[in-house]
């Protein structure tokens, strides 16, 4: 590498397995079953629907929709996502709102606003790599906290302050159908998280993208609704899972003290988000679009991940374990045969089937027994399929 | 302010005065001739044309331009890209170019590699202070290099260095069509900041967004063309002003050993950039319509200009001297009368014109004497008028 003046930092920007994975998927010729990328399918993309508005919003007399919109969100996108948000554990208020290039830049903001060189941030083991990526591009300093069926072990929090001499300055946490586990955080933990984060006066990353996805069980309430305004908690919410990915809309729900210095950073980030998407999205909520959406979307899911356990039951119930998300779009597989999931990947492939090798999600490496599978945009004989490939790419390793 | 955990930089976050008065335009009622911001004109973007493009790359079948896009920018609109720069002094390869969200993303790449807590970053005086705040929200020092008739004063970057004791991290320049002075840098000068940035190993960004709209003069090369690959050079380009600010979607132009790490630096930013948005622009490129539209805007902003320059001559020309840019948006207007342009803005406002005070482009400060007029977005009669109302203003001021 060239003599280049590089920032601190520099060294800890780190890809993710996400992406390039995604590029060799892009270079495979033959047919892949694709759990890889968490993503919603094609089909669950309501294409015609955007279509329609895009008529009329970003028809020939709608200039206004490609010029500079306000930093915090177009006017029209604030008032339908409000609107929209009434009644919900996310019901919020315009001075807490501002409009963001999807969940990612939510979590870019927060860790602008919060994270200094050398700070401790605590992640979710195993957690959403792209969010712990984030952390390291400000100098981050890493812990990961365990996670199990009820979501982060919460107690585990006390041992790493201990471990590090210091209380972390950011926890951060996907409480809902966690990416990439799927497990809930429950209640009670919740509970103790915010306890614990008002005592050591620790930022809560409350991001939950998938929260509007719940197929089965009880809604929990979020993050943002048992903090009840408390400026620790920042709420990082997205219409990627929900609407589109490639729109790149999100929220972030925070104090209001927070919204001028959040549009002071933002502004020096992309200067405000896409105008056409923000009409697209303001239009689809005020035409009433997302409750048939999400029923449908819930359903569809609902059957896929049964569709896949039933699949893990009869191919790898052997040998791996997995777990039971209530929505979104993750199972997360854990193998006891000393698979590694790194090394199983390139034949995975070539038997035709993609997923995320577990230490993907760990910035201290762990989980080589472990996948993600994403259950979300393959439909059922797909699935089947592709977890049959799976059992034989394994089954051809330990030969 | 809540005890929240903030990081150094949350202190350097600025608001541009930009964003206030457009906020402060939107409150008036009445008729205000709009010079403040760097905007085409609303019939300046080609609409109908997206519009049009809009009905298949966005149709009912389009659910992938609805998905998560390649980090590095979406295929089509890479080839057509690098098709449209072909034979142009910004010529270049596939494996030096990423889509960003906008220049303004590209200025914050740049900052996220290189700049570090305490850095000293060079910026023009007067800068565009979007530019600026990016810097400072890295934790960037400042310091004010003048800008004269032939673009940044480079000789006095020597003193700068040693008032400073050190050289640069980085040096922040808009060569051409500068905003908001509307100076381009001589050739002569663009040599002698590469030998020197070499000299330093300081990193050049490049922020180029006006310099295809040349309506008058000669080409000069661009920093990007004069700096042969050098990895120093760090060009920032944008669509934002030659087809529409909304979408935000530029691009930088890179050395190739840059482009892992702005891929890995962008993951954590915002995933990848609005992709309906890039498959507009990707049609807009490849239907072969950028030429005529430029032609056009080039025809009108020459016509703005002079309209301008002819109004400020008729109503300024006792107490004031203005640039004359060969291209881009924007002049800049300096009294000899004593005025304060941050003072007079409200009663300017009152008598129904905006612009932006001089000290709004400058961190440090100065050119209260000054203000910069946005010629591009408004016709010509209205232009006389603006500038009837602004000597209107001072003149209140002056009693």
């Amino acid at each position: 590498m060239t003599n280049l003046p590089f920032a601190a930092r520099a060294d800890q920007l780190v890809g993710s397995i996400i992406d390039s994975s995604t590029s060799l998927l892009a270079q495979q010729s033959h047919d892949i079953v694709k759990f890889a990328m968490g993503s919603p399918a094609d089909d669950a993309v309501p294409a015609p629907i955007l279509a329609d508005i895009a008529r009329s919003a970003l028809g020939p007399g709608a200039a206004d929709a490609y010029g500079y919109g306000a930093t915090e969100g177009d006017p029209p996108l604030r008032d339908a996502l409000l609107a929209t948000l009434e009644g919900t554990s996310d019901e919020t208020t315009a001075d807490r709102l501002t409009i963001t290039a999807g969940g990612m830049q939510g979590l870019d903001l927060a860790c602008k606003l919060f994270v200094d060189p050398g700070d401790l941030v605590v992640v979710e083991g195993p957690t959403y790599t792209n969010g712990s990526a984030t952390a390291l591009s400000y100098g981050a300093t890493l812990a990961e906290v365990p996670v199990d069926d009820d979501g982060m072990v919460v107690d585990e929090l006390h041992n790493i302050a201990e471990r590090a001499g210091r209380t972390p300055t950011v926890i951060y946490t996907v409480p809902t159908f966690q990416n990439p586990s799927g497990s809930t955080m429950s209640l009670e933990r919740r509970h103790a998280l915010l306890a614990l984060a008002r005592e050591w006066g620790s930022v809560v990353i409350d991001d939950d993208p998938y929260g509007m996805l719940r197929f089965e069980g009880d809604d929990v309430p979020t993050l943002r609704e048992l903090g009840d305004g408390d400026p620790l908690v920042f709420p990082v919410r997205t219409f990627s899972k929900i609407i589109a990915p490639g729109l790149r809309v999100g929220w972030v729900d925070t104090a209001p003290e927070l919204q001028q210095p959040i549009i002071n950073a933002k502004q020096a980030m992309d200067t405000c988000t896409n105008l056409p998407a923000q009409r697209l999205v303001a239009s689809f909520l005020a035409d009433g679009h997302l409750a048939d959406h999400l029923a449908t979307q819930r359903t569809q899911y609902r059957k896929r991940k049964h569709a896949m356990q039933d699949a893990l039951q009869e191919h790898l119930g052997d040998i791996a374990r997995w777990t039971d998300p209530e929505g979104g779009f993750f199972l997360w597989v854990t193998f006891n045969n000393g698979i590694d999931t790194q090394k199983l990947f390139e034949t995975a492939l070539a038997e035709g089937v993609a997923y995320i090798p577990g230490p993907a999600f760990s910035p201290e490496g762990h989980f080589s027994d472990a996948l993600r599978l994403c259950f979300a945009t393959t439909d059922t004989d797909r699935t089947w399929e592709g977890v049959k490939r799976l059992r034989q790419a394994i089954d051809k390793v330990a030969l």
